[in-house]
């Protein structure tokens, strides 16, 4: 799998966006270390060592990377090469955190103001603290406003990698049989999101039977048995690394009348939550509008997580679609819609599409059909 | 691979020490998110999400479990078990932060002191830092004295791990020919790596020629030539987690005279260090007795990092052995002796082994010849 970026014109639009936000939320700059952000912003797949690699956008000015000098060829070559950025390395026994606020006008002068990435650790974090005078913000609110609305390009590869999704979901049912354990499945599975045109199978969850009561059980040497159900969540990244992530449920020959009678509500819950989906209605409403219909049919207590999550370069990002959050949807933004139930001991079941909000509603990345998939017993 | 964990007295009497070194610091408590800091004082292998899960360790009293709900089943069965931890559970919409507070005597009785771990994301540390109205210490202080000196299952495992990667360089020369990329051996020492007991490979340098010049090059589709230097660097964990990492250099053929010339250097430098390896030394002690011989024949400028790093459950962690850490070195600490020189545009060189301080000095847990490795260009 060749790793791909898109456009430095890409790069440099987010930069400049980051930067009039960074300056709109009276920031003096913001911080990233490696991680989604740096991805999203200079294409960067650097990883998180204890050595401090960060870039610096300042609500005015250039952007500056601060890198250990042994890793500033593979940087530029990688990444901020044609971006124009200013590039200070740094060797053991500097202190990078004053190369970091020097790029942001100097220390001396009083606090300055930043927002860093959500997932800079401590370890920085700290340190910066310290040479910044004040405890920075989470870089979110900036950023999120960006990543939450993908662009044509990103739409695209979320489109892809739905139908990549899907053509692995049309392959399960060969996968299952009784007999065979979650695991057994769940490597047929994995090597099928790769075949199919992901970089990787990042997650792949066979969940049967009274596994399937647990929401993050990922695969055991439970054998599946006729009359099983089973949840099967699957995903992974599609270059240049935006992620599908879709759940469907199987069952083993024909449902238990309660159970399929439960599954009609789930299929209800969900339709209901993506028709729920348009500009302007907040996240929390389509969490609720799933939630209600469960709710109504007694299976309120059994629908033990959020709606749903943002998706793109992360699994899960803003927006989440959970109680709490009024952020109104937009043009753009891509999440998961995912309502489930589940009884401890006895079954679980989830329906999940990624939708991406446009003008006239959720467009759906993922169409397989959301029925409960019952898998034959014999030829 | 099965994965596999120490016993739970191995557990037991790491949180018991973790909370002496808290009330010895004077604080309230530790807070560990996902990560290493949490595998070592728990054997959990949780993944860090946004959604927070803390072990919470207070300086007297049962240490806390924090977790989202959905994750409870998981975390119960793999590791907080039988060790007696209270489990606090939350669900989307709760506020976690506060139940962390709780779990440390409560809100509202002024600042908590605490550390944290040094990988917790900003995502959590900046909201716990507003429940405990003061700003977090790094627990390496606290960790450190802990992680760093390893008990005797802990060098057994290293000891295990460094023999498998010794194994693992004893092929290396099947690999190299003229004509194959980088990452055609790349490909084959991964595939030995975890044929020699690894659960994975979690690096492979392979850097030849001019490449050998970036410490941290990985590998590329350069294709290897007669008279070619190459740094091979190489490591992956073995269960329960223990981390190998060692380097030779390799030559396709004769060497240039003057790279032979400074591989000797190199090679003293490299043998240097590892003698003044003994308890009461302090680590910037052994990286200027590295730096000092490669100095005194004009290499010093070509040295470009640190002599090492502490290894165990992370490929790098305390104690560094860099310029400024006048930690004194004490039984059972672990880290790397690897010194190198680099001339960019034109080869470099490094030597690595994992050493363990005994009573009696360094015990080398690599051991293949340090020599440079001059592979026969024809058979």
């Amino acid at each position: 799998m060749t790793v791909s970026r898109f456009s430095n014109e890409v790069y440099a639009a987010r930069l400049a966006a980051a930067a009039a936000a960074t300056r709109d939320a009276g920031l003096a700059g913001l911080v990233i270390t490696p991680g989604y952000d740096l991805r999203y912003l200079i294409g960067s797949r650097a990883q998180t060592l204890e050595r401090l690699t960060a870039l610096v956008v300042p609500a005015a000015g250039r952007p500056t990377v601060v890198v250990p000098r042994m890793e500033r060829a593979a940087l530029e070559s990688s990444a901020v090469g044609d971006l124009g950025l200013t590039v200070e390395d740094w060797v053991d026994g500097d202190d990078p955190y004053v190369l970091v606020a020097e790029a942001l006008g100097g220390i001396g002068g009083g606090p300055i103001d930043t927002a860093v990435t959500d997932s800079m650790p401590a370890l920085h974090l700290i340190p910066l603290t310290a040479v910044f005078e004040t405890m920075p913000v989470l870089a979110t609110g900036v950023m999120r406003s960006l990543r939450m609305a993908k662009g044509p390009a990103e739409v695209d590869v979320l489109r892809k990698a739905g139908m990549a999704i899907d053509r692995v979901h049309a392959r399960v049912h060969e996968f299952l049989r009784p007999g065979r354990t979650e695991a057994d499945v769940a490597a047929d599975i994995a090597e099928a999101i790769v075949a199919e045109g992901h970089s990787e199978a990042t997650f792949v969850i066979v969940a049967s039977g009274p596994y399937g009561a647990d929401p993050h059980h990922e695969c055991s040497d439970r054998v599946l048995e006729p009359g099983d159900v089973i949840v099967v969540d699957i995903g992974g990244p599609v270059e240049p690394g935006y992620y599908s992530d879709s759940t469907r449920t199987y069952c083993l020959g024909e449902p238990d009348p309660e159970f399929a009678e439960q599954y009609a509500v789930l299929q209800r819950a969900q339709a209901t939550a993506v028709a729920s989906v348009r500009p302007g209605v907040t996240a929390e409403e389509v969490d609720a509008a799933a939630r209600r219909v469960l709710a109504e049919a007694g299976l309120g207590d059994y629908f033990v997580h959020r709606t749903g999550h943002g998706i793109g370069l992360s699994v899960h990002e803003e927006p989440y679609i959970v109680a709490g959050n009024s952020l109104p949807l937009a043009e753009g933004m891509a999440f998961s819609v995912e309502p489930g139930f589940y009884l401890p001991g006895k079954w679980g079941a989830r329906i999940e599409d990624i939708v991406i909000v446009t003008e006239d509603g959720a467009l759906s990345v993922n169409n397989r059909p959301r029925e409960l998939a019952v898998v034959p017993l014999s030829p």
